[in-house]
């Protein structure tokens, strides 16, 4: 059953015959490259570790917020679902979890489990209530096997670049496994992801601020705080890194004098801090990081727009990346232009700018990608990451800036084995949009057949200095 | 002319012919279902007294804002259209609306029209100024048919269920009288709809609030007037009120103490409150309604961001309703954030979240409504209920939040003999819609027909709990 | 090669084989009718003069911001494509443009300069690193020739109305010397563009206020400003002008009672005006342009939403117009509520809004035009001025406002040469969207027929007087 779409070889492609025979074509043609995943959560310990992936539930449905919100929209608490103090088993989550599979039509989501299922575990029964239990112990099973560890799926999904995400003073010992390996043919890079050390409104700001401060030696004081900054980003440079990571609230940015950074510094050192200086921080620190990635060479990425943890009595009992962050409209053009004043021109800096609010693509983020050599318009991120929604960020974007400043695909995901459907997905949009063009008369076959291997192999590569 | 249009048997379907037989198919599933309308604004009375419907342009023009705008951009007057204190005799109202027509092609309006004119009364000249008497003179003699009376027609439209927007002091006898009739079938139910009695910016806010506690024993009062209007939700609940509608300028919540609601409800009384003040209670009273909607179980649904009687001379000369209600842009997610934050997982609350700025329903309302039980999306409205914006709509609110999250079709309209063109219109691009994901190979043809059953039947009823 | 894609007769229509025979015979209706061009850039000297064109750089890459901006986004600087103070040679320039040309490939302006090239000049070879230097000799011989001078283009392009855009202080004698040419067929009508005069921001508004009074006797004052400002829009409507353009940065209107007003000219002048005061001041003359309009009768068109050089270094060292004015957000209803109240009805105002902000085009302005007798909807424009962007805009607007509400295409151009493209590439997109429409069976093909010639060749007509 869910073979028979999983496997359709025209999977996603546009119903016109014509265009989908040219749509069929241009994925073929990079259907088989291997992943370049220059921004994700997968954990490096894991790999270096290969540990072995745990119960179905625990692989499948309890860390995935994308997976679960949709049974919790349906009335299921979170604790049915793995989650929280007092979770469920796994296996009355993977019940929960097969009987809610007919809210998945439709979302990306459901197009990502069930490639997953069929072609990474082979499974060809569709979930339900019924089915369930059958399911979950043909899964229990397969992934004792061998073949379903870590790292022997990095090589049968053909992963050759991957990307985690990891706090400024991670020892990054894993990534350093990792490489010193020879056996391991995969390149895992860590991500300099300094939020919860810039943000100043977040909980734990002042115990990382001291914990960094004391891993630079002790100084205190803002010059030792950007010095400490700079000293985790050469060790993540060491490591192999090529992006820093931002997620901010919105990508407001601001240079401020060494005085006034200083001084909102040591208000916020001593709690006194107001939310007006909580904002400006912010964006003088994105300002800075900008500063530091034209010295280092480090690819910054921003992630602005999220309402995180938007129900606090879900975030209370359940934490954070419980599937309650909602989108909020942003406003670049104006946010980006102190930053942009200054870096927006220097060599080799590159600015990967992501947005939850898809009015931006055509609006602001296209024009600006448009003119400035550093920045490149992310791929459609989060709950853009779909079929559809890729659809309209490309239309939207490439008539204002073309292929070129666009950043390839990120999969963003924590959820290991849906890698290959992610990329597959992607991949099939991009030859439909192009095989559009083609049937359109807008562009040539020959020219598109360039474009499916510059916008899924070159692009990640040229964007992310890989 | 317009029949051939009108009765093509694949209106509005794709026009790619293997996803046009889908279509087809589809919607020859749910064709001939009942119509459930769970919002609305036909009245009560009319159908309680079985009212004749007066001539062509009293029935079909003059109190159609849709319809009327468009003829007064052309530059027509409202006058000319039987609006105002000089209105135009009925005949001349017709002519300036046939010799109009071809502004409405391409339109929502157009489509309605020319469905009714063809489907309800059996026109099957094209309107123009030539034709125009001859329609109105064959129209007026159908009119005086018994079977072109309101109650006769429900009937024949198949309608099961049908909600009307009520003033919360509204007797409901007209309600009463229908529910006691053996002989008439639809489900008619009021709708509380209180706006004018908790924006203390509306006119008679002060009159009304006046109204209102002496209909619950005269107390005044803060705590009086909540009770108040506590007791009016429990008269139309005993009258089967499924739910509450609110009309707010945006969907700003906020949760104020006793102690300054009553400041603010005291200041109001006295004309002394502010704009913000206004704001705030607002706010305020929007919460307040989910709370009841919590304890009493009348489905909640909320209509913002119009900018209403955008002209002042024309409200001024013609009143309310007359075509120049225009949206803005609205926030929705920091906006809800204190009601949901309350009331998001409530046991039972529903809460239908309606827009005017197509930019949410990707950004906000898919986002929301995927991870709280308790959102719904409301269908594509007023100026989105058309096609294309249908197709957006879906576009961008599937991938996101699935089908099983969204409120079903709303007709909201007051013009009665448009009901069964706008549901046929909604259930062909429902099909269209799922039409595509077929043949995309996203979702099977067996479960798109269960879709389409569970969107046009199974969600209303069950959204509005019926 | 070139020449494969710019002489498809199927170029830019939908790809589903019976759709594309609807397009294809709505295009062929208007494919040879005259061109109205009622808002651009083109200098009239340069026709009255019939100024030679330069060489090939000159004409086709340095002045188009939309060229330069992508080969600066890859990494070219400015000055190596002819602009600033040290500017690279003509044939340097060139052999950029052509060694970037697959930057342009599924971009407006890609498409453009692709016809432009076969169309008007023969180029048959595909622009490269390679072919450069061949194209550059082919192209430099071309424009010698004597049926390569404007006039002889403007007759060859069969442009019937083309407007300029031109200083209030402008003598016009180029216009009146073309008026006055019996042997010139084409007719050239000024616009007047104030916003220099208007906008206490700019740099030169103290110096051009000093002119305006000057040129009308001297008289100093608000009043005599506004008393100068009328001289001068009778001086281009005895000129031909049809409209005013006003390039703001909001649209944002209020009414300052004379007092108020003088207050702020007066401290503008004295160069006390606060950001605040400019604001205020902008949209209160933007109000007074539309009282002027119902007065004298120019059509009004407002172009907001624009983050004028964004980039400062890039301003300083090359000027404005450089490719980095970037859109952002922005609100029609409330900024044009005060100037609707008064003239939204007033008889024949004509008052056309534009938008860079794809989401007001159905959230606010087909609202507005479909009730506003003087309101009509901008076609895309500059960024969206793109055959995917074009047919969202009429997706976005028809349902609402249907086809009448529309401005005609505007193709708002500083490359003459490219006016061809631009205006086929809008009737294709035309062409495209009806064909659809017909299609699904939601008009007829008699009145797509009509509809098509009506947006071509009508709207442009009506909508500015011509």
């Amino acid at each position: 059953m869910t073979g028979q779409l999983a496997d359709h070889p025209d999977r996603l492609f546009p119903a016109d015959p014509g265009t989908r025979d040219i749509a069929r074509a241009l994925h073929a043609r990079v259907a088989d490259l291997p992943i370049i995943s220059p921004h994700g959560h997968v954990d490096a310990a894991v790999i270096a570790q290969d540990t072995p992936f745990p119960d179905p539930a625990a692989l499948l449905v309890t860390p995935d917020h994308y997976v679960t919100r949709a049974i919790h929209a349906s009335g299921v608490p979170l604790d049915k679902l793995g989650l929280g103090p007092t979770p469920a088993a796994a296996r009355e989550t993977w019940r929960a979890f097969c009987a809610a599979w007919p809210l998945y039509e439709g979302t990306a989501s459901g197009y990502w489990l069930r490639q997953e299922f069929q072609h990474v575990f082979g499974i060809t029964q569709e979930p339900s209530a019924v089915t369930a239990d059958s399911i979950y112990d043909e899964l229990s099973e397969t992934l004792l096997e061998p073949r379903f560890r870590p790292r022997a799926l990095m090589k049968e999904f053909n992963i050759e670049v991957l990307a985690t995400t990891d706090d400024p003073l991670d020892s990054l010992e894993h990534h350093a496994a990792l490489t010193a390996d020879p056996t391991f043919a995969t390149r895992v890079v860590p991500t300099f992801r300094p939020d919860a050390y810039l943000n100043i409104g977040h909980v734990q700001w002042k115990s990382n601020v001291e914990r960094l401060l004391a891993s630079n030696g002790g100084a205190s004081g803002y010059a030792a705080y950007l010095a400490a900054l700079e000293g985790r980003r050469r060790h993540f440079l060491a490591h192999g890194a090529v992006s820093s990571d931002h997620g901010v609230r919105t990508p407001a940015t601001v240079k401020l004098d060494v005085a006034d950074a200083t001084r909102l510094f040591d208000k916020a050192q001593t709690g006194e801090a107001s939310a007006a200086d909580r904002d400006v921080f912010e964006a003088h620190m994105l300002y800075e990081m900008a500063r530091m990635s034209v010295d280092d060479g480090l690819v910054m990425t921003v992630h602005p727009g999220s309402y995180r943890n938007h129900h606090g009595p879900t975030f209370d009992a359940y934490g954070p990346d419980t599937g309650h962050d909602i989108p909020f409209a942003v406003d670049y053009t104006a946010a980006m232009a102190p930053l942009l004043q200054d870096f927006g021109t220097a060599k080799d800096f590159h600015l990967v700018l992501f947005t939850l609010d898809e009015t931006i693509f055509s609006r602001e983020l296209a024009p600006l990608a448009g003119f400035y050599p550093s920045v490149y318009v992310g791929a459609p991120w989060w709950f853009l990451d779909a079929p559809d929604a890729m659809l309209r960020f490309r239309s939207a974007v490439t008539e204002t800036a073309g292929f070129s400043r666009t950043s390839g695909f990120i999969d963003d995901t924590r959820a290991f084995c849906s890698i290959p459907a992610r990329h597959d997905t992607s991949r099939r949009i991009e030859a439909s949009f192009l095989a559009r063009l083609v049937a359109e008369h807008r562009i040539s076959e020959d020219r598109a057949h360039q474009l499916i291997l510059d916008v899924v192999d070159a692009a990640p590569r040229r964007v992310f200095k890989l």
